[in-house]
């Protein structure tokens, strides 16, 4: 961390600062400049005391020069995280497809969607048990039997399960049932679940906040990994913006972003990212062009019938022909889908 | 809700539609213009079945008309809503103040600050036992400890007390303690949370989301309304926009707005909604000038050693002048500080 | 346009309202339904007097029904709009490269660009004359005199030239140097200058403001259209969201929904989109994926020394790169590159 | 300006910047800390010359330690900026009201609400020739004649005019008309109009931009001092955010921030930072409250028969009791109305 001094700051200001950073337990390292003074601040993870800083006098900006994230990042950990979930891998190369149902709503249509979904190529089922409504009167999904349901999809059609889990309380039940568990998300914030799903042996799909900066999701993360849980697998599923025509605005930007910045496997969502079927394949297509390591593709048996996200979700013919496109896209840029 | 179809929908189409909207349970009342056909889909809460309509063939767009939210909304409440807290009046006229530390930091820490804000005129002493922040690496709250020590406070200065509680499991001790339980904005969208305090007989402070629209934010009150507790007190804390001078944009346009749609007692927090205790005298003035019911304000023995928030804290002098000014802009307004 | 009144509203409210429509010189119909009554606005761009009525005592909300967009809509020219500019087919399935330096800064850099995209296989030189800067104190731009430098490589080179013009004034001088004049994103509301490009017998690249929706673009493009200019072509070149990491957030959602709203060609930036060129390359893959009609890339022959946006820009050999990737992709998606 | 190099950026890396630092003409003063080298960029404006720096080898990030913009600036100009403008003083403790209709539509429109703004205490009268529409297709002002009936209407009552400027063509004539030349949101960065206003001798109201940063408003301002004149009067007319049941959101923050940054008058429009004319009076006060120089707003003899800007313009009568409301708060802050 750097302090920039305000031009024309005094001595006793100067000192004062560099007393108070030995305070709290840190190094100063002064370098006096033609008018202005830059006070370095050494020592681990200096910029937990920034707030204690930033306004004594003399002082004109405090400037952090490590990144907030430490085990999400690349300087920590070099290589693709690379996982094996439910016999497919996840991360370094391979395309993985969780496909499915926003909700579970009943044992027909989810059964009839996994199968149909298996059978053009999908490595995953997905299918929201717990429910996040904005509205608390509209449906907030089947609860623990539409748990049950997955496992059942999972038995006969040997698909991993991909679920929500909304609360602390309901970690242990959806991480018996589901074979990576889902954050949303409403809550990439909710401190409390990060920690609970911190401490399960399963990975966790976190999905980014609906207006979080790529920053923000990855301290999520940490939250997640200092815990313990080092399988963490982000999901884009689109931020908020000014457009209303599409329901988000799926910001593929962040997958190389990550790839960057990060070693976790980045999964693209252009259900939720745009709102619209019409926009599913084109923006899939996108995602895998761009390096995602995965898409999350809503799916459903009759779509008009939907209890949720009826007007994003594929009908199995739509989602054969995403599958087809999608597999060209890949090979185009090198990538291989799980199989 | 009315659906209206594209131009050249056929006959067939509409048929199809009107069917369908049977089929859900609501009655259909067609309306055929020169080139456009309007159909009103009539039936309690019509909306809802917004999704299993919308890409029906032919659909052009589907608009509600009336407003998502209920209990709530002036229609259902017409009176401004007031509630007896701990011996003062909240809402109806009477501003409330609310002032303290952000976190609790120790016993002197808060009994100080608890004794100056009564001094200086506050009416509730808020502090934070349970902190939510956005890196796991900085300190996160004192817990139970903290909520022990706030109601020490309490009984020392007969102030009531306002924090936050995070998680549901948190929700009866913190309601043991606390006069007015607040949810912080990053949980404005923790459904479990929001249903968890709907069902305490506390008053909940609900602040508002980072990005969340007034419509987001009064339906996530009507969670906590729609669970038999109707003492929701709203709190605008700032959103983000692209500024990046101030922690927050404080936007007070939220409250003649709200005051027309909602009969819920609003207040203001300008330590949030700004990021620096300069700023937070003249938006605490704007706040009351625009018609807040109340303002909640950050306060420290000594900023600078301040653990969380310290730039936008105000020292103990700084808060007794912003009394002083509020008073001074309340009766311009025809408002009154409780006492 | 539809109005619906507010529940409750009286007959009076609704006759008065009714005899307000007919003065406007417009149709009123009336559907009256169980408490909600819904008057229908007809005749000829009825939504322009939306503002004269939307506060008469009764109105509840006004609804606009039809697209504010007309000749850049499908509804009004179904087919894809194609062009041939200087020996290109732009829109309709081939897909152009439009490649160069952000700014025109000497013959020699120019050339060298020019020949180099050539090589690669770019099918307009860009480069600007003219530069909007967000600080008076940085460089300007070359103005007339690049121009002619760009009028040189393309007689050198056989390229067509795209260059911005920024005020009403400079025009006629930039539509004779150059094949397509380019209005800036801060630019896209600048009427008066979209009233004059729209009088030239030039195509005009119309970029999308840095806030701007994709509805508010089209009515800027309609700006122009409306002038009797046809030959609009829109691109995206990143919005403004909260995130800092990236430059601009690339909007590709914006290529499918344009697809299906409007007839006209749609052109992705991503070196602007994203602001740093190890980014620019999957971004410009992931446009292709998506179903741009072309590319616009920043190339300087030594990014280090380029007077602005050498961040984003690619070397020759990086963007020989980014060529060869972007065919890959472009035959996946059965799309042809123009030669 | 600091360049941050990369942790283990390598000492020829570290020469090699350097040697480019000079060669731009530039000092470098190198300081090395444990395990990071930081090297600061002495000389006149050094932040121009960061693109060139910021992606060489090693280089982590590059930290603007001076703000950009200078003439705008406090530590430029420490005092407040004081102008008389038409026999009122503008800035420095003094309030200024700027009343009129949104658009010039007729004398007899004009007169009357500049009699009745007259009267009600006003002190200079606004009212638009020159309209910029977010679409072609709606009414676009009465030019030049619009600009004869402003004229008039000063002479009749002695308020002095403010009128907005759409191209520099324009300039001209507007400026022999106004007494302050209005610059638009949608044309803050129209640099080219921002020159032309830079070199007449009338103040300038420069309205904020729909999604810009106080940053960008500074440099806007910058481009027309920075051309000799420097009466410059900043317009906060509200940004946009994700709420759309106001149609902008006045940010009231950007007063006491501007206050601290700069030397400028600030002048608030809750007209159009509102949309809606029974949330004009609450948001005029609370501007005041904050401490805004002047207030900007919107009364027609009619809103019903508005062209535009109806649903947010004030009738006679409740511009009288926004007048004396306003009046109320401005003595509670100290500050008088210009009469």
């Amino acid at each position: 961390m750097i302090i920039v001094m305000q031009k024309g700051a005094t001595e006793p200001q100067v000192e004062h600062i560099v007393k108070r950073i030995e305070e709290l337990g840190y190094k100063a390292h002064l370098s006096a400049g033609e008018d202005t003074t830059i006070i370095g601040v050494i020592g681990h993870n200096a910029i937990e005391v920034k707030d204690s800083l930033v306004h004594l006098p003399g002082v004109g900006q405090i400037i952090p020069i490590s990144k907030p994230f430490k085990l999400s990042g690349r300087e920590w950990h070099p290589e693709d995280s690379v996982y094996k979930v439910h016999g497919h891998q996840v991360g370094g190369g391979s395309l993985i497809v969780m496909a499915g149902p926003c909700a579970v709503e009943s044992r027909e249509q989810l059964m009839s969607t996994a199968r149909a979904v298996k059978a053009a190529g999908a490595t995953y089922l997905r299918g929201g048990a717990f429910k996040p409504r904005t509205s608390p009167y509209t449906f907030q999904g089947m609860g623990l039997h539409g748990l049950k349901l997955l496992e059942e999809a999972r038995a006969a059609t040997g698909l991993g399960v991909v679920t929500e889990v909304m609360t602390p309380q309901d970690v242990e039940a959806v991480a018996e049932s589901a074979d990576i568990l889902q954050v949303g998300a409403r809550n990439m914030q909710n401190y409390n679940l990060l920690y609970e799903v911190g401490q399960v042996h399963k990975p966790v799909l976190l999905k980014r906040g609906l207006s979080a900066t790529i920053q923000e999701w990855l301290l999520a993360a940490e939250y997640i990994l200092s815990r313990g849980n080092y399988q963490v697998i982000l999901c884009e599923r689109g931020i908020r913006t000014f457009e209303t025509i599409t329901r988000n605005t799926l910001d593929l930007n962040a997958v190389p972003v990550l790839r960057e910045l990060s070693h976790l496997p980045i999964v693209v969502d252009p259900s939720h990212g745009t709102g619209k079927w019409s926009w599913v394949q084109p923006m899939a297509c996108a995602g895998v062009a761009a390096g995602a390591d995965g898409l999350m593709i809503e799916v459903h048996p009759d779509p008009d019938q939907a209890y949720s996200d009826g007007p994003q979700s594929l009908t199995f013919a739509n989602f054969e022909k995403l599958m087809a496109a999608v597999r060209g896209v890949a090979v185009a840029v090198g990538r291989e889908l799980a199989v």
